[in-house]
């Protein structure tokens, strides 16, 4: 099949393996597996950047007898095919030439103010396009900011457990990361007022995916949106907002984001990942004008500039066919699959073990019961045909290891049904060892 | 237009003036333009890019009553779009969910395939598919190599002039920069081991763009090839090779690329930009397994994954359509624009005045008469409705005053007569002007 990028129903399994997807890409250094002969040359932030020893068992995990919980993807499968065929056609006999042609560091103009009403629809309502940089994913807008606020040693603060993605960017800058806790309503406030006295330096920023977060799946409640605000706007704590997930909503329409709240301090990150199609890469940055003309450098520096096809495929998207109806279908499609997980969850999973119950996004975040290490059962549970992330990926201080986190996008819901059951299995056979060794 | 990123002639025109093609973004800082709240908390790295103050010129030169021969774009209207179109839209029929999904950080495994073929068709013949990473163009392959090796004060050894973007590259690591003299065969031997000799530490790496250069045009000849690879082997000095021009060749195929005559330190950069379509940035990097592992990581943390569509669409174009056909439509379009230039500069171009003749690719370089600064008199140019990119842009050190780059790829021939009817008449006005105060 010429053009295909891992295109049957195996190879887009695989597809989830992505590092942001197995979740755990940088969490165990291996070395001396590959004679290196330009050890003495890397720069010096290469030696904190390492892969990760379960990379290699999620090579398992691509196989089709395997059901993967561990992905990190949407459910492509829903987006129509045909139309978007006709759209992309259209637009090269249309606007070719310059779709297959550099454009502007910054990002086309057009898909600028069609950002700006998506934003304005979540409640960000007086963005303007010109403080809009169009980014490769929110990926690169992270990558960005870390270009251009960190230096080695400075500290970061970001919930704990965090989204694995922002692990590796803040280790590529060899910047520190301080987690604040989580509870059922987000991030805490009082552990984030803990968390900056603690800091030895002043942090540069909090990170935060205040709604239906990876990898957890919470939602940071509107009376702590308010307190997060307010105490970084006491301490001059900058923040970094990621929204990947605020449009995938299924019990009422989340709180409105952070940077709706107030246009001080608050670097807002927008992806068309999920509400459209990953394999686009097309994100952005919210910034102002100070910052915006450095982002751009930055990105001219890291890629010249963004596809100009993707960003006018994206531009055509949003302004001719009906995409709020199509984040509807993603919405109704993954409630359902949540509905069916957290159901298989009640029922099979074995006392002692609990779980997050999303209001929307694409994850659910669960304890172990007491005494079981989720990496170390992880090549039971490959064996037993089912894949999970360990949380210690979604830690950057060794946290994490009574929990994993389940996706429920991507697999269809007799796929979750059959991965929950062989999970309950896995668990339940680890927690009799547990209790035979500790008897 | 929906979907119109920037599609009719002045938008394309515009399309032009990214940093690479105005080629000369980061040489003098302008500061103090926009009140700057957090100047306090920007990152060391910040304070060496800067954006260039000709940027705001060039705002002018997207006006369709300017040529600019300033721009570094191919000319895709070229390009069989209607064709395109439709293999665009079946390839999302055949494969859309994978085509719109996350994909490795690698990149696509076909189309990596793919890329060693292209690469074996230059001489690079033992190219595994495994070595190579998709990166967002070349321009990201540099700037993970510059993430993976260089370090704040590290010294990189470059022609002079050199590409703007790498440029950028560097500036962002904090590398110092040191340029190697070129003549007509391309950088000049003795040159590079004065370079080394003179550096207080060992250079990192050179990079070198020795076939068809940006800015120059030159191609550096066969024996300087050995000769430089000699002299790097001697000195342990890693190499750089970017070659996006290499397919565009008007007289003859040029000497084979410096890694198909060893796969031992040196790192490729190749790009689909000028053979197919920059619209879609797709590139790679070949490198030794080691490095690879490295450059996935460092990529993961930049932008999590290339684009799987534009992948696919790169993969399908190279495995079921005539791109080497295309590329001979390319060269032969560029030639005559080529030789229309040259003829023209001939013609028109006052004593005193030199300028290469480029075997291949998109550029001609230009040395002034005596005395004349291509800077200063670029709002002169400007407002005779002619632009060109002055040296001083690709170089670190402040050189090339006495020089500019002409772009012969995208304008028509008959722009070119235009464009360089007026330069001559500017450069004949400058020559008059400075010979009014040296009399």
């Amino acid at each position: 099949m010429p053009g295909n990028p891992g295109g049957d129903d195996c190879a887009a399994e695989y597809a989830g393996m992505t590092s942001e997807s197995i979740g755990a890409a940088r969490e165990v250094t291996v070395s001396g597996t590959t004679l290196d002969d330009y050890t003495d040359r890397y720069a010096a932030r290469i030696h904190g950047m390492a892969q990760s020893e379960i990379r290699a068992l999620f090579a398992v995990a691509s196989r089709p007898e395997v059901v993967s919980l561990a992905g990190g993807n949407p459910d492509t499968t829903a987006l129509p095919m045909a139309e978007l065929g006709d759209m992309f056609a259209q637009l090269l006999r249309d606007n070719g030439p310059a779709a297959m042609l550099y454009c502007p560091g910054q990002g086309d103009t057009r898909l600028r103010e069609e950002i700006c009403r998506v934003m304005a629809s979540t409640g960000i309502a007086a963005a303007s396009p010109d403080d809009v940089v169009v980014t490769v994913g929110a990926q690169q807008g992270l990558s960005l900011l870390a270009t251009v606020f960190l230096d080695p040693g400075d500290i970061v603060l970001a919930e704990g457990p965090t989204y694995v993605g922002a692990l590796g960017v803040f280790q590529a800058a060899q910047a520190r990361v301080r987690h604040v806790t989580m509870d059922a309503e987000g991030l805490i406030p009082e552990a984030l007022e803990a968390a900056i006295a603690e800091s030895d330096t002043p942090p540069k920023f909090l990170y935060t995916v205040p709604t239906y977060q990876n990898p957890t799946g919470v939602t940071l409640t509107d009376r702590r949106r308010a307190a997060v605000l307010d105490i970084c706007d006491r301490h001059g704590l900058l923040i970094v907002e990621d929204d990947p997930y605020g449009m995938l909503a299924f019990d009422g329409e989340p709180p409105a984001p952070l940077r709706a709240r107030t246009d001080d301090g608050v670097f807002y990150l927008g992806t068309f990942s999920k509400t459209f199609a990953a394999g686009l890469r097309v994100g952005w940055v919210l910034a102002p004008p100070a910052v915006r003309d450095k982002l751009v450098l930055a990105s001219e520096s890291q890629i010249l500039c963004p596809s100009a096809f993707t960003q006018a495929a994206v531009t055509r998207y949003l302004s001719t066919m009906p995409w709020r109806q199509q984040v509807k279908v993603f919405r109704t499609l993954y409630q359902e699959r949540r509905d069916t997980m957290l159901a298989c969850l009640a029922e099979s999973m074995p006392a002692g073990m609990t779980w997050t119950r999303p209001g929307g996004g694409l994850f659910v975040w669960a304890d172990l019961p007491h005494g079981i290490d989720s990496k170390a059962m992880l090549p039971q549970a490959l064996a037993e045909r089912v894949a999970y992330v360990p949380g210690t990926g979604f830690h950057a201080d060794g946290g994490g290891t009574g929990q994993m986190r389940l996706n429920f996008s991507f697999p269809t819901s007799e796929r979750i049904r059959e991965g929950v059951r062989r999970l309950a299995g896995v668990i339940d056979a680890a927690t009799r060892l547990r209790d035979t060794f500790t008897a």
